[in-house]
């Protein structure tokens, strides 16, 4: 007879659901990348091909590609040309929805948000630094009502990967979201108030989708412009693309090595 | 013996399936609106309820209300509030995703954005004037690198809906949409080249989505503030929103019972 407060037929209450659920060696990955410049190397990378089916409904550009790497299921999602005018599907509202479909159809264990940022050299970015991100926020989303002011800011604690980040010697930093590429006066403002030291244009936006729907999210960023320097940022940005990207690349494969064998706790 | 080029068994060509879309009574519409405030007047005026088994996953904050209405199966979708913060889950990344979210779950054959906007009087612009918008684009996506520049316009047409806005003798204007509640010279700058006489924080966004996903949308904008006058924005804006959400919602009312038994051709 059970004794009483004996509840070993009972499910786990959430938290060990939780734990349990961070204790099982991660298998399946999403990845997030806003351009194909960014994408195609880490598709080469780990051989990952398009999905003839995509799990995506019809219309949108949405591409997934798929492969499996050590232990790993990997599926690299990149929101696809805009069917319009064929470029990226850049910004915070196409990662966004990818985020979402991604986990809808997928059910990753971990989500990373791999891409290029601008950083600050005030802050310590260089040309090519490659950060884990540590906190996300939003630049140009002003609300001045009070607790919409906070809602715009939408601050988000990236997944903290403290292992990850100490045994592969990478830069933390805090990352800024808008959707422009330049930045007008009061994002700067806003930059400086989330104490940003890389911006991009799908960090925050991910991160918010990954906290509601309550998947760990890492976000790779390498710097291919320096806000705060002497350059025009659309130029030193399409300059250093391609360079910046290889750069990325490996820094992808460093975590995706890390990542294998492990469970969510041991990140 | 069928004659060459007689494709009887075929299914028809896009153009006609769209053709027979357009000419069935429209039996599903879902109303997106994003705030408690604006969205309650119209769950009460058309008896809805939310509905407790949600199509939509566990975590997200997203509210449907549902009923029928004359012939029509109405669904409301509120973005609900921010499970942090207690606000309203306000701005375009919230509307996309509901809008993804309700597309994918409910098939609806129209979609209406029912809102509280901004408005310029220097565009003919009063507060509690209602418009019909006509196109819908952004002006907080800055990006100036060629075509880059025109995506982050993101210039939708809204659907026409010609005998509607004629029968009801309602104004048309254009929106423009963007993340802050604010204006600054460079959101400005991109409101008055995209020729809009209403602003709002969702509007371009739900368009966007609706375009991707190939679903008629009818945009119904209510204004609470004058941006172009002597009051300040925030505080206009709570002033107003209880007298203007009624006038809102009577638009609503009007454009369902427009709906109520014609096809999207007959709009």
């Amino acid at each position: 007879m059970a004794a009483l407060g004996d509840q070993s037929d009972a499910p786990p209450p959430p938290d060990q659901q939780t734990m349990a659920a961070q204790n099982k060696p991660i298998s399946n990955i999403v990845i997030i990348v806003a351009m194909q410049t960014e994408a195609l190397p880490i598709v080469n990378r780990f051989q990952l091909t398009e999905e003839p089916n995509s799990p995506f409904p019809q219309g949108v550009p949405w591409v997934r590609y798929r492969g499996t790497y050590k232990d790993l299921n990997i599926s690299l999602i990149w929101p696809g040309k805009d069917p319009v005018l064929g470029v990226d599907s850049v910004g915070t509202i196409s990662s966004a929805l990818v985020t979402y479909a991604a986990v809808q159809a997928l059910q990753p264990d971990l989500i990373i948000n791999a891409g290029t940022a601008g950083g600050f050299k005030a802050k310590g970015a260089s040309i090519g630094d490659v950060f884990i991100v540590s906190d996300c926020a939003f630049h140009d989303r002003r609300i001045p009502i009070p607790v919409f002011d906070l809602y715009g800011v939408g601050l988000r604690k990236a997944f903290e990967a403290a292992n990850l980040v100490k045994e592969l010697n990478l830069k933390v930093a805090k990352l800024s979201t808008g959707d422009s590429l330049d930045m007008s006066q009061q994002d700067e403002s806003s930059i400086i108030a989330n104490d940003a030291t890389v911006k991009d244009m799908e960090g925050a936006a991910i991160a918010y989708v990954a906290d509601l729907l309550k998947v760990p999210a890492i976000f790779v960023k390498a710097v291919t412009d320096i806000i705060d320097g002497d350059k025009p940022t659309a130029e030193e940005f399409l300059q250093n693309l391609a360079a910046v990207t290889a750069k990325l690349d490996l820094a992808v494969e460093q975590v995706i090595n890390f990542i294998n064998g492990k469970c969510i706790s041991e990140l």
